[in-house]
């Protein structure tokens, strides 16, 4: 008997003990149709390398819009393209008065991305459309499948809703050619009515999200699901390091201020305050210069990229004092002296408690093994976030890689993930 | 009684000790004239902040040029300008076939640049000229004053002299806007004739150059004058540190392979091996640069420069050898690798050592502090010492600072600096 078999017969064989909702068995989307239409979704922009350059705003995006307005007419949803062209297919609810519960992802790509970011999540949510219309159900909340917009290029569609797009924005050329301005209408939407498409807090019942994990967490433990706890927030700040430049010939090492040694002990530090505290905290440097920058000068300054991240943001203002308190013991050692310039910041989006309890016991019910973890990258759920409850289902990446050609999921885990969707979605809406 | 005077006078009241040579009171050049000197030299170039910007090849250049060349005149020497462009003042000797003892430095600065870096010396050897003219005295060799072209800008003149030139240098642009070619037929030179400028080896009976430190040894110390053991020969390297390029978000600290964090160790350890050596070699990082470069991706790679310095180029190879096993250490520990190209070497150029005993005995009879010390920066006097014997005096650098208008060197050290060259001079000419 495998894990599932004997998870669906554990729920049959006790059901007594439960509320009516726990015992029914779970339900299950058709893997083999969800996996083909991720093979179909494939061509739309497909490069040599097995990856694709569908782009916002490309030819190949609006094709496979148009290839997915298909599947959602075919799953029996209205399709419509929203103010901030979102591609939207929906499905009345049972019940008057109620706000929508939303599903989907993006289907748009970095250039020479690969075929699962957003798409996974995407083709899972026209899929467990698909089911319930198969199935009969229905829900007491109308249900709107969601394809946000230009999630790569900076989250355009689901920023809109969250009314976070600054009109300047409008005018970035994207990856395309295109600016968001015109490729939002070119895909149907009013980028002069953005306000428009800005929904209100509370205007959303829930909102789910199935992604790949995108980093090597879940594949590494050979785990099944990632049960987020919550988009990370970050904090960016500009580093930098003070000393005095001199002639790297005829200034002895005892007589150094050198800003690259100070530099070096910053990036050190700041590596193991993120490694030995408590918690899931990351810290980077990923971006360093040196000046003046030439191979026979000590240099007098350097400049560096200080990023961290964790899901509480007053976590990421501890990190980054224990960071600082480093740097005021660095300096003194090495004659130089360090200053930080905040120039980023984004709030963490933490998900609803009882979505993560939803997901974690459709896993469960499933048979599949899971594990809680924050989600290091940015998703459209952030902004959505702020309009409702949300919650979001990982699937392993293997090896953890991501916006590459070798960017990878099994198809099981595909299917894993959907299921966990279905099921997730039917709790929330027997719930909220 | 001061230390200078008491030398004097100890020098004379144990004559009978000593060899001739050593028991004639040491001779002393004008020293305010040599200062007069240099102040009419500043204002060829000037700049509002104090310095100067006289790049060779510049309007500046050529009227500082005629102005030592009068300088010259007015000492006696003959004057003339040499295939390779450097400017020449001859007095003949007194035995015949005995090779030229040389004397100078160069005149032409780094843009805003200061005003005692190469002028000192230059001045000096024309007040040298001056002093044996205005003393009566006849040197065995033939003195050449000289003012070497283009220092600066990758040390044509002397180069030229050694057979260093290589063909194409000839179309670099220097800081004048002109040619290497164009600017040393403008200082009456022959680009075309080049070859014909080499000297061979034995060609140069002695070579002395007078130079500030541009370190700040001596000034720390309170010593008077330098006895220059070498100038250091340099090795440098492009270092390529090799990790896995990776979201900043989705990679937890524990599954990094960061190579900024090997970047960061090597830095460390490359100063840690060039401080805790016996030794004065140095070891300098001054170029860095992080790929991709974003603050939200784990650096794949990081290329950095390495350079060591050293008056043995054995000690330069231990000590490099030496940073390799510690990032042979450093690279399993971070998982990253290490790749190590060398782009440069400048041989280290020793000094004669009667040279240094005779400077160092001048030193002595002035009443003067001394110490022994390496160049840690490239002189003219690497080139002549392919020719023949050499020796450098260092005087002290306020602060080591060099390359800048607030380069600055006390009148008294000029002074000392110039009756040193003088007298360690006379010596040369009595014993090689």
């Amino acid at each position: 008997m495998d894990r599932r078999a004997f998870g669906t017969v554990l729920a049959g064989a006790t059901a007594g003990l439960f509320t009516p909702l726990r015992i029914q068995a779970p339900r299950q989307i058709n893997g083999e149709r969800l996996n083909g239409y991720l093979d179909v979704l494939k061509d739309f922009g497909a490069t040599v390398g097995g990856g694709i350059s569908r782009v916002a705003y490309s030819e190949a995006d609006l094709a496979a819009r148009e290839f997915v307005s298909g599947l959602m007419r075919g799953a029996g949803l209205e399709v419509s393209v929203d103010l901030a062209g979102n591609l939207l297919g929906t499905f009345p609810g049972t019940e008057a008065g109620l706000m929508p519960l939303i599903i989907g992802s993006h289907i748009d790509s970095v250039p020479e991305g690969g075929n699962y970011d957003g798409q996974v999540g995407s083709m899972a949510a026209v899929e467990v459309a698909q089911t319930i219309s198969d199935l009969g159900l229905s829900l007491r909340h109308p249900l709107t499948v969601v394809i946000f917009q230009n999630e790569e290029g900076g989250k355009t569609g689901s920023r809109a809703w969250s009314g976070e797009v600054e009109p300047h924005e409008l005018d970035i050329v994207t990856a395309s050619g295109k600016t968001i301005r015109d490729g939002t209408q070119l895909l149907g939407g009013s980028p002069e009515q953005l306000e428009e498409a800005v929904r209100q807090p509370g205007s959303v019942a829930g909102y789910l999200e199935l992604h790949i994990e995108q980093g090597a967490v879940l594949h590494r433990a050979s785990i099944d699901i990632g049960v987020v706890e919550g988009i990370v927030g970050i904090k960016r700040w500009n580093v930098t390091v003070q000393g005095s430049a001199n002639h790297a010939g005829t200034t002895p090492m005892d007589a150094r201020q050198d800003a690259m040694i100070g530099a070096g002990e910053f990036i050190l530090a700041a590596n193991r305050v993120a490694r030995t505290r408590s918690g899931r905290q990351v810290a980077t440097v990923g971006r360093i210069a040196a000046f003046p920058g030439a191979p026979n000068v000590i240099p007098g300054r350097v400049e560096l990229s200080l990023e961290v991240r964790d899901l509480s943001m007053e976590s990421i203002d501890q990190v980054f004092e224990a960071i600082v308190a480093e740097a005021n013991a660095i300096g003194p050692r090495t004659g130089t002296t360090f200053d930080f310039s905040q120039f980023y910041v984004s709030r963490a989006a933490p998900t609803d408690e009882r979505f993560r309890d939803w997901i974690a016991a459709s896993a469960d019910e499933l048979g599949l093994s899971r594990r809680s973890m924050p989600s290091g990258a940015g998703h459209d759920a952030q902004s959505v976030a702020l309009l409702g409850p949300v919650g979001m289902i990982f699937v392993p990446s293997v090896d953890g890689i991501s916006h590459s050609p070798r960017e990878y999921t099994e198809a099981e885990d595909t299917v894993n993930g959907a299921n966990v969707l279905l099921n997730a979605l039917l709790k929330v809406d027997g719930r909220v």
